[in-house]
Formats: C-alpha cells, sequence, structure tokens
C-alpha cells in the first residue's frame, strides 16, 4: 500500500500549485458545481450510505454512532446548501497589504497564501467530505481526506463526486482525494511526509488527537479536552447566572464547548449555590461539589482531585465555592484546557482580571461557553477548533487555512554599495 | 539529571502566567536594566568568555567558529543597545481588537497574548541568550536557552546576569533560564514535553533543525535551507540584474538569503549572461551552467542536477538559460526552498505572475535577495526565520511570539431559548 498511498498523495501534492493559482470565481464555481450534483444525487448517496448503516447495524453499534453516521435528503439539503455558503464568503486568498516601507528605498506588502496540502482525519461524519474539502478548497488548499471505515462507502461516493466535479471544471482530480483505503499503520507513514503535506487536522477524540500528535513530524492543530468553567463572582446578576449555567450544561451536555465545572463566589454561594443547584437537578445533572457547596447542597456527591480535570460530556458537573477571584482564576490555571471560560460579574474591574489573566482560547463574559463555535463568533465557516496557540487558537475559520508571504518590491536596491562597482 | 531538567523547564512554566501579565513598562524595565547591567560588567562577560575561547583554541576550532565565539567590548556595547532598541519597540501583545458583532447580542474581540514557554536550542553565538531572551520577555514569553557546549561559560555567565536583574525587578527569574548541563538526550526528553513548552526555535544548520522537528512533540519553527533564484526577465533592465547578481551572490555569501542559482531569459541571454559572467569571475565566484550556459560563457563547469539543488553558502553559483518565465517558475518550483526569490524585470505582468505563482516566503521584484532580513523589511527585531508556513513564514518578528485569543462581552446571552425556561 505504502507505494501507492504514496503516488496519490504526491498526486495531490503536485495540483497544489495549480489550486493555489485559480482565481475565486473558478473556486467558487467548483463548489456551486457540487452543490449542484450533491442536489441530483441523493439516491446515488443515500444508497451507498445505506450500506454503511447496514454494516453498521450488523456490527450493533450504538444509536449515537448510527444518527453521526446517517445521511438523509434534510441533511444532504443542508450540505448542498453549506457549500453555496461557502461559495459566498469573501475570498481568504491573494489580498495584499502594506506592511512597510523601510528606508533603503524598497517597498514591503503581506500577501495571503494557501498552506498548501492538508490531511484531514476524522471519523464518522459523511458530511466532513463535504465540508472540509469546501473550505480547503475556497481557501486554495488541496486535501486528503481520510475517514473512519464506518463510512467507507459514503465517504468514496462523495469522493467520486468530488472527481467528477473538478474533471468538469478541468482542476486537476487529485486535489481533493479521499482515502478509502487506508490502514492505521498507512495513516503514521503519512505522518512522517512533511515533505509532501502541510498540515494535519484530526477531528474526533482526545486519543485520536494525542496519537496523531505523537506519531507526526508534520504540524498538527490540536484540539484536545474541553474542561469549560464559569466562573459566578459576588456581584454576578443571579437569574443571568443560572441562564449561562443551564445553557452552558444542559442544552447539548456531550459537546466540547459545554461547561464541566462551576466556581461560586463565597459571598453569593449561601443564596445562589442552592437555586442553581435546583435548577441543574430538575434537568437530571448529578451534583459533584468541594465540602462548602456539600454543606449548602443537599444531595451533592463529594468531588474528587480527578472530577476538576474531568470533561463529563453528559449530565454531570463539579462545583466549588471559592473565596474571591483570585481562586477561581487559580483553579482554572490548574485544571481548564484552554477551552472556555466564563465568568458571570457585574463588576468591570473583575471582567478585566479574568479576560486578561486566564488562558483559553476563548473567554467570556456574561455570555454562554457554548459560543464558542465558528458560525456563533462570526467566522462566517469552521475547519476546526485549537486549543493550542501555534498557528491557531479557538475557532479556525477560512483564515487559518492560509499563510502571509512577504511581497517585495523594489526599483534596483542592493544592500552593499559595492556591488555596483563597475 | 532528567528530574531535575524537569524541575527547571517546570519552573519556567510556572512563570508564564506571571511574565504573561507583566505591563509593559514592567518588561521594558527588565529589558533596560539589563541593558545596564552588561553596561557595567564588560570585565566579567570577557572573563568568561575568555575561558570559553581558549578551550576553543586548545580543540583547534576553525578560525570563523572563534569569530562566532567571540565578544568584545564593542559587540558587548552592541548587545545592551540592542536591548534599549527592543525595550523602544510597540508592544506586541494586549491590543482588543473588533472581530464580529453576531446577530445573538454578543461582541466579539481579539486579543494578542504571549505564546507561554520558548525553547531556544543554538550554536556558539553567545549574543542569543542576550537578543533572544530580550524579544521574548518584550513578548511576554518565558524562554529557556540551550546553547552549545563551545559557549558555555559564557552563556552561564549571561543566565547569572539575567537571574539578577529579574531578582531586582521581582519577578520569578526562571522566566529566562539558561540550561548550562543540558546534553543531547536532555534536548531529546525536552522535545517530548508538549505539557511544558508551547514553541521549539532551533537556530543552526540543516541538520540541527531536521533533527529536532524529527524528535519532538512540540511545535517547532523549520529554516530548511536558502537555495534562492534570480530570475532575469528578457527586458530586465541589464545594469539593475548586474546589480541584484552581485549583491546576491557576492556580498554575503555565506548567509542563507545569499543567490546560488541564476536563471536567465533565452532572449537577454546572448548579450547579458557573458557580461554577468565576467563581473562573477572577477569576484572570484566559480560558475556552474547548464550546456545553453557554457556555449555562451568559457570556463564555465558543467551543472550537475545536484547542483541544482544546492545550497553553497560560498562563491559558487548554478546558471541555467530557460525559454520564458513559465520555466523559470518551474524551475523555482522544483529546486526552490521557499526562502527568497528574486524577478528582475520591466515586465509588470510578468513581476506579478511571479509574485503570485511563486511559493516562497519573501518574493521580490527588482531589489536584492539579501533584503530577506527581519531589519531590512522592517520588522524591528527578528527571533527566526520559517520556511514552512504554519504559524509564520519568513523572517519572524515579535508578532511570531504571539497568539490570539477571542474575548466575548456578552449581557447574559445563551444559546438555547429553553435555557431560560425557569
Amino acid at each position: 500500500m505504502s507505494d501507492n498511498l504514496r503516488q496519490l498523495v504526491s498526486a495531490t501534492r503536485a495540483a497544489a500549485p495549480t489550486v493555489a493559482t485559480l482565481n475565486s470565481a473558478k473556486r467558487n464555481a467548483i463548489l456551486l458545481a457540487m452543490a449542484e450534483i450533491i442536489d441530483q444525487q441523493h439516491a446515488l448517496l443515500l444508497a451507498h450510505n445505506e450500506r454503511d448503516l447496514e454494516a453498521a447495524r450488523e456490527r450493533g453499534v450504538a444509536v449515537a454512532m448510527l444518527d453521526r453516521l446517517a445521511v438523509n435528503p434534510e441533511r444532504l439539503q443542508a450540505l448542498a446548501s453549506s457549500l453555496r455558503q461557502v461559495a459566498a464568503l469573501p475570498d481568504p486568498i491573494g489580498g495584499r497589504r502594506p506592511f512597510s516601507k523601510p528606508g533603503s528605498g524598497i517597498v514591503v506588502y503581506k500577501q495571503r497564501i494557501p498552506l498548501g496540502v492538508i490531511l484531514m482525519i476524522y471519523e464518522a461524519r459523511p458530511n466532513v467530505a463535504v465540508d472540509a474539502a469546501a473550505l480547503c478548497l475556497k481557501s486554495g488548499n488541496t486535501i486528503l481526506l481520510r475517514g473512519g471505515s464506518e463510512a467507507r462507502h459514503s465517504n468514496a461516493a462523495i469522493g467520486a463526486l468530488w472527481q467528477q466535479v473538478l474533471k468538469q471544471q478541468q482542476v486537476p482530480p487529485a486535489a481533493i482525494t479521499v482515502l478509502t483505503e487506508c490502514s492505521h499503520d498507512d495513516v503514521n507513514t503519512m505522518l512522517q511526509w512533511d515533505d509532501l503535506i502541510d498540515l494535519v487536522i484530526p477531528r474526533g477524540g482526545e486519543k485520536l488527537i494525542r496519537s496523531v500528535a505523537a506519531n507526526s513530524r508534520i504540524p498538527v492543530i490540536r484540539h484536545y479536552q474541553g474542561v469549560c468553567h464559569l466562573f459566578v463572582d459576588e456581584s454576578a446578576e443571579p437569574d443571568m447566572a443560572i441562564d449561562l449555567l443551564i445553557d452552558g450544561k444542559c442544552s447539548r451536555p456531550a459537546v466540547c464547548n459545554a461547561l464541566e465545572s462551576l466556581l461560586v463566589h463565597a459571598n453569593i454561594a449561601n443564596d445562589w449555590l442552592p437555586r442553581a443547584a435546583s435548577a441543574l437537578r430538575s434537568r437530571q445533572v448529578e451534583l459533584r461539589g468541594c465540602p462548602r457547596t456539600q454543606a449548602l447542597v443537599n444531595d451533592c456527591l463529594a468531588a474528587s482531585e480527578a472530577d476538576w480535570a474531568t470533561e463529563y460530556l453528559e449530565r454531570i458537573i463539579s462545583i466549588r465555592v471559592v473565596d474571591d477571584l483570585d481562586q477561581a482564576i487559580a483553579h482554572i490555571r490548574q485544571y481548564g484546557s484552554q477551552h472556555s471560560e466564563v465568568i458571570c460579574t457585574s463588576n468591570d474591574s473583575n471582567a478585566e482580571r479574568f479576560l486578561n489573566e486566564v488562558d483559553a482560547s476563548v473567554v467570556l463574559v456574561n455570555a454562554s461557553s457554548r459560543f464558542n463555535d465558528g458560525g456563533e463568533l462570526g467566522l462566517g465557516a469552521e475547519i476546526g477548533i485549537a486549543t493550542t496557540k501555534l498557528h491557531a487558537y479557538g475557532p479556525m475559520g477560512l483564515d487559518s487555512l492560509t499563510a502571509e508571504k512577504y511581497v517585495v518590491m523594489g526599483h534596483g536596491e542592493v544592500r552593499h554599495p559595492d556591488s555596483r562597482r563597475r
């Protein structure tokens, strides 16, 4: 396989300069043509998806997994419509911004360019083969898609449609390549090919991401845990604090921007915490608290040291009463995962301290942690989320699939005057 | 050593939040205090440097290496003055720029923050322990400095001065840590500590950088080769093309932004190439050309396939006559190293095509490749050069030592309306 794989990846690398220099209209035309063909090919896509679903049912996979794997006419319509939305977004590449005019006479600009070749490693959801490919193409990149084996027929069918569209549009079809036969060993082999691939974006559980990061010689976008906190300051508006708590914990507990931990200022805890606990309990949330929390709240389990660092992804929350803002910030520094951190407060200077001193990709004042999302933050589209700071931090839009090069305009300038001696 | 090393690195990690929140005046005060102390401690620094030089002379190291290792009063003055210059630069962190106002009511900003802990791995030059540390501190980062053993006494002396200044200023001294006892194995151990270190910047030969990149779990700034080309278009102003050639090849042949290869449009080659060859030869440059070059130029060796990809770093140049701009771009795509690429032309549309289609961190029209330098491009200071596109591309200024986090200001906004149900 490795030779064949190397050929596939090399073809995608070879297509990169062509895709990088397609004009904006051409890149959008490809996205619109793909939307069109998806609209026309519901039957074909549903049939291939059914083969994946059948195999999954035979293996007896969980209902949640079947739901992630399933495609239906509504989801296909949504896919086509998201392609049209991406086509309508501003072009992320090409602009040339003035950078400097040093004394030598040269004029310096910076120009946005694509990264080159992106490798996407993901699980289940077949829509990634449409969405992620669309964002990469929009930003002038080529893409290798390595989905999970559970979605192999769906992914192959989507890959074949991309091939058809790219050929129609006379763009090298290798620009969007779905790797249908690609084992774990093959993935680890590819992760050594930093001569062919510029960036790896793994999407899935923490285990997948840590394994990719540990084995890769290519830069990897890391999205580890979402151990997100809400700190309720003594000056918090009590109803607002309840809203943020319930939205953060209960509106979708299984996602990374859900709350896992509640920190409450001691001066507001007596009044507010019993109310908060009852709101949580009425929504079937299990409570695990520090001793001071347990003293204020009935039926609250004791939180262990491990609880403070746990991303439950279900209806469980850890609760700690803190003496002040300093203790809240120190707690988040120790146990947070640099994902989303919220303060609920009416005190501007506490808000400022929290925003400045808490190290997380998204810090929020009086807003739900669930707003950590590309769409909600106004990115237009999201290719992933980064919880480490290199290259990108937080939700990644089209911009994160680009770099900037320096462009220098001169009139014959040299650095050493002797160079002009004849 | 590993336990002790882990303690040292953990102390630097622990200092990161403190350094990240020092205000601008405080960070600058530390830099100015260090400038002061360097001015006062010439004798001490020269004595320690002399011990390194003695050891190097005993080992019989080359003169060039001794020169890189040597410190003298002028160089110490330059160091102090560069500290004062860095202090005078604008603060790279803290600014909050408006990002979006999505319909939900939240207001989104982006705020520049430090990366955290930088590990610098470098060779010879003791000034790095001052310069790199200054840039990291200016940008609110902490730094681990691992210099070569040949400069161990000089580095230790500089490290001790930093400790003294940081203590005076009541900042955790671990913020700037010179690792004086740190073997190659220790380095490889540290490169696994992605929980403690955010970024690795290796400075040195390609071999050092490839080895760090291959062994690191932490993101690495990669500065590989500088195989830089000058393409002389048919419309080039002949004298200007000679200037750019001589400045690029001869003003400092041993540096990465020097020219290694000359591409000449066939329509100008007959007249221009013999002149260019004689200008090069009068400066003792050895010529290695394609057959068409050899036909036009006396005493030109045949260039081998390997020559096209070679970074000579000395007075040798490879020369190829090309049919047109397309062939020049294709040649650079095949053999270039994404460093600095120059076109000399009077034709604006050819200039544009070259700027857009050549993939290099710095592309230049009618200016010497030697302008690929932080100072020359107006960056104020340079911490390194990246020839891969992730996080930074080209010369890296203070900006490259920062990331941006999202800051969200709300008024109690939630994503799911049910969250407000009492």
